[in-house]
């Protein structure tokens, strides 16, 4: 992938003296960057910006590694055969009017693909603004080249991006509002070959990239994409366009990829310990914190807050406890030292306000700012500093390469807020960028990414598989068949026996057959009991009255045992169960992602848990970490630790089932979902009370 | 108040030459707006800035209504009586070293507050940075100088702030940025005396206020300050700072003031209509966009997307559906418009990305922004505008003064997102602010402030009481004598006769005396029975082993009898009634809140749903369509229409309900709180199955 970033030789396919056109803004920004040789490509002239232009590929006598090519679709498969038989081993196709455009484009894709896949050619887009380098200083890019007129501003971020908007316009945004610095901005279109993931492998190795931020619309593999980032020791954000209806039908049109179920999507990135963002600016601001700060190891989060003004305190203070930090109990060697600092009525606290002191040595020489920040940075209550500042025409001087100084020293982060007048914010926050110090412009903003900092976490990569146990029962021949052959919803006794041999416990039931059984089995199961009616294909038993619940005696068996066979006309099976008891109840489901595969879900269970639709997704196969971290991410979670006077859950044995069902999931590509509902934890454990299984 | 904002004659007391003091800045401030007489008071000068100084307040021959204060704490207790004697009517003081300071501070405000009383002279402050009017030009504030040097920016938006950062460096900050226009400013500081509903009550009748912001970390009378906003035709949008215990303790010492349980807080502000804000500048973004649009009557909020990039279109259109909009389904009239704009291939879908139209038309005179705005306003199904632009070296030119003419025309409003280059963006921000468009940095942020539009609402300030049957029935004299005697909790019989008395259904319970009367009892009421133990003080039934579910006959009844006797030692009472059935669970409580008084709250009941602690809360009294809000506000309460085979609830019941619970806790100050957990709503409709009162 290399020759895409650091190219020997660059054709531009379609070069063009006219400045309003792309193929002349391509070649005018190579000029204004790259250092090796260009090649202008185009029959109608013979020279271009004072390089000689060349009819055709074939008759350029240099090395090329790269050709950016932007002509008219129609000529794109042409161009490509011609840089495949000329060596080139990387095509920028940046023209527009594939995949996006519809089911002609869609064919013209499909003969690019061909092309790449007979003759080893790489394929870049197409419908994509390219690539920018901005420690390079490349552009391999149609983009406005007054827009690098003040240069690029480089820095750690990388983009992976499959909207030109974030590759150009917004580009040009954060870096003319000094945000902040970039490494490469990969613009991948219809991403047809090259995509996320080819992309992400190279992020990975690349020395001058600290972060990786993808906006994605749809992931090429999501499995192998989660595999990466699982294995990744460099902060990733995605963020995800098309988690709505109306967002994902926009998607289709826009890229014609697939947009996956945002949950699924959630879920996944979650478990490959991706920071997930919601806006551009805000996914830069992610972005930019991970490359300027890492978590203090082993510290959870405990922050100072030094302050001009009480409120902006009590709101970060807000923001603090909301986002899963806490405000730092300083020790007392730090109240000492600060209580120095403040005016004699003054209590010391946190948030630090340190306006009165800032009042009270006004006339002298002392820095109110840099001292505060020596006693909280010393103090090993403090994981990290939140600083309130000023730029303007206050009392508030803050001297950023001191502030830069001594938090490297101590090896702990500070974020700024910064409010003041409009030019020098842009004095301030180009000075602190060069210090590698975040700023920000909201208190609400700052605190989100701090708390992303603090909440980044590396998954294990040495996948510890959970053991579950076989229980040495293979699964018997006629559940083989129904497995191979069956097609929709299997019924409850079926399903439940095939969740049974895999290592998911259910509840010992009966099928009755007659009258007679039917007094003999409930008077030896033990009251109260259960019966239900199962018929091929009837998945809502309860809704067709076919579920009778708390039968207390025989004579009640009896007549359920007639009313249910009465309303299923002799046909389907009659089941009977001890009913089970527990107020605990539990979802537990599988599905079959298109991007990412078998998925298992866990939700809370029963009507009034239901209808808040809280649940929580994750890909197989998972580690005994992951099925862990799958539990703690559901909301409502403390549950399991005892609520309300019930016994603790046992969280690993839940974990082995959520395991269990996602091997299940990985075994039989048949299987497109399975429902356990209810899922009950009684006081003999986790029990599966019903469950469908259905087959594609 | 008139006289704190418009005041003939203003005295200055604690004026100086010294520029590096408060009492220089409020002096030259006030030069620089104010038109009236100004008398700076200082008995160690003469002349000040130019003015004759006096040496007392006395001493000023011209009429005063307003003195601004600035000397240190102890000399302005003296300073007042003094503004009294001399007929001021109106006192700003600006100084600090009040309640805020501790215990000396608090009583040094309490005596201003008995000379206030006394006098009948109006104070503002302490500890407070005055106001600025940015219309009047008059800035009655120690703020520095500098930050008026490109004067104030007038507009609509006024603010009432207990943070005097807000009034000063926020201020300036967001005037420079030319974020919005200002009409007043109010830093209120201690609020001794003018606090947030007088300011309210003026700011109402204000004819250039036309939104009201509040950043308040505590009320001063939080029922008279919802009833204001009931009444109120303006929009208001409070921020609440003291939130989490942590910010809540930061405002205890900040402003010596107390900060109430945040979930009452926003409950009483959403029964207000008032829109809450979270961060400073997002509080500023909900003010300026609800002054510069309203909702079109009658309108639900289904919005038009106009991008030049697909990207953000999709991820405006993910922002749309979370938010409560709608991403509106274009007319075919509207559709054969744009679709003269696009390129052949592209069909026409909101959002509507213009890009493509806009290569193609890029040689032509073709706007095609001003046409596709011209569609849309025009489409019956579209509600308002959000427009993507980029302000810079791109060929997007939008006419600004051409889309206030198109929207001012069609009564809906656009909201636009701006991308670009940093002097361009400002730029074209000042453009916008002269037409009142407002312009946005973020995707989330513009979409958060439209939905505000869309959602904010005015109740009805003429309160329509509900109808509670009182059932004819006084409540019984021993029970009349436990509301006044007793103290703390109830035991469940008590307290469900008070609840029935009083209009809310519980279920039909006898006490049980002895074993014979228990055979004939369960016998009569029929199975399954419960049976529970009451003990006086003893609340937690259930985890005493005082609570039998599912009695199935008489012999286990009997059985139950016993066992619970046992457990109380013969003491207290047993009490029977048949079991209700009922899948959904309800909590309905009542707490007194310090600033709120009686407040009702409205629950999930169970404990999967008690685990998410989803809960609403709203000050009494309630109307019938508070009541019925209050039920919409809690999250599932998609459960009351029929969930899951469920017979829909009727809400106008359960409204019925909340609101007696309301009338109980205004009749009887003695009660605390009420808790009924749970409310099982049965076949036979809702009903109260346990629950306690708790008197004080």
């Amino acid at each position: 992938m290399d020759f895409f970033f650091n190219p020997e030789g660059i054709a531009v396919v379609g070069a063009t003296p006219n400045t309003l056109k792309g193929g002349y803004a391509i070649l005018k920004n190579l000029l204004t960057g790259y250092k090796g040789n260009i090649y202008p490509v185009n029959p109608r002239y013979s020279e271009i910006e004072g390089l000689p232009c060349y009819p055709s590929i074939s008759s350029i006598k240099g090395h090329v590694d790269l050709a950016i090519v932007f002509v008219p679709a129609k000529l794109v498969p042409a161009a490509i055969e011609e840089c495949a038989a000329k060596g080139v081993k990387g095509v920028m196709i940046e023209s527009g009017g594939f995949a996006e455009t519809g089911q002609d484009g869609s064919s013209l894709q499909q003969s690019l693909k061909d092309i790449s896949k007979k003759t080893g050619v790489r394929l870049w887009g197409p419908n994509c603004m390219g690539l920018v380098d901005a420690v390079s200083g490349y552009a391999f890019s149609f983009m406005n080249p007054l827009a690098l007129q003040h240069g690029l501003l480089p820095g750690g971020v990388s983009l992976v991006v499959q909207s030109g908007l974030l590759s150009a316009g917004f580009l040009i945004d954060i870096m003319t509002h000094h945000i902040t610095g970039i490494s490469k901005v990969c613009s991948i279109g219809n991403k047809m070959d090259v995509n996320e993931c080819d992309l992400l492998t190279y992020l990975l190795k690349d020395t001058n990239t600290k972060v990786i931020g993808f906006y994605l619309e749809s992931f090429s593999d999501g499995r192998l994409f989660i595999d990466l980032c699982r294995q990744s020791k460099k902060p990733i954000v995605v963020l995800h366009g098309g988690k709505s209806k109306k967002g994902a039908e926009a998607a289709m049109s826009h890229t014609a990829s697939l947009a996956g179920n945002h949950r699924v999507i959630s879920g996944a990135l979650a478990q490959a310990g991706v920071t997930e963002a919601r806006d551009f600016h805000q996914m830069i601001d992610l972005c930019r914190s991970m490359a300027s700060a890492s978590r203090p190891v082993g510290r959870p989060g405990r922050i100072a807050i030094l302050t001009f003004s009480g409120g902006s305190g009590i709101v970060s203070a807000d923001f603090i406890e909301e986002q899963g930090l806490s405000v730092a109990e300083l020790s007392p060697a730090t109240k000492d030292a600060l209580v120095r600092l403040f005016p004699d009525w003054m209590p010391v606290s946190n948030p630090v306000d340190l306006w009165p002191s800032i009042e009270k040595h006004g006339g002298g020489n002392i820095d109110v700012y840099s001292m505060a920040l020596s006693a909280v940075l010393a103090d090993p209550n403090v994981d990290a500093v939140f600083l309130h500042t000023y730029a303007g025409n206050f009392r508030i001087g803050l001297n950023i390469a001191d502030l830069a100084e001594q938090t490297r020293t101590a090896g702990k982060p500070a974020f700024i807020w910064l409010l003041g007048r409009r030019e020098e914010i842009f004095n301030f926050m180009t000075e602190a960028l060069s210090y590698d110090i975040p700023v920000f412009r909201e208190l609400s903003r700052a605190v989100e990414c701090l708390a992303a900092v603090f909440h980044q976490r590396n998954p294990p990569s040495v996948v510890e598989r959970l053991q579950v146990k076989e229980e040495g029962i293979p699964l018997p021949g006629e559940l083989n068949d129904v497995l191979a052959t069956v097609s929709g919803p299997l019924d409850e006794h079926t399903s439940k026996r095939i969740l049974k041999v895999h290592g998911i416990p259910t509840v010992e039931e009966e099928i009755i057959a007659d009258a007679n059984q039917c007094k003999n089995t409930v008077s030896r199961i033990g009251f109260p009991v259960v019966m239900k009616g199962l018929q091929q294909g009837k998945v809502h038993k309860t809704e067709l009255g076919l579920v009778h619940l708390g039968i207390n005696d025989a004579g009640a068996a009896r007549r359920s045992f007639e009313t249910l066979m009465e309303k299923m006309n002799g046909q389907g099976k009659i089941i009977v169960y001890r009913q089970v008891e527990g107020k605990i109840e539990l979802i537990l489901g599988l599905l079959r992602d298109l991007q990412f595969g078998p998925c298992v879900m866990l939700g809370l269970g029963g009507i009034m848990a239901e209808i808040l639709s809280e649940a929580v997704f994750a890909p197989a196969p998972l580690t005994e970490q992951d099925a862990l971290e799958l539990i703690s991410r559901l909301r409502g979670q403390r549950i399991f630790d005892g609520f309300r006077g019930e016994p603790p859950v046992n969280r690993k044995e839940l974990a082995r089932m959520i395991f269990a069902l996602g091997d299940i999931g990985l075994k039989y590509p048949r299987i497109q979902e399975i429902d356990i509902n209810p899922m009950i934890i009684s006081e003999n454990g986790i029990v599966a009370v019903d469950a469908t299984i259905v087959l594609g």
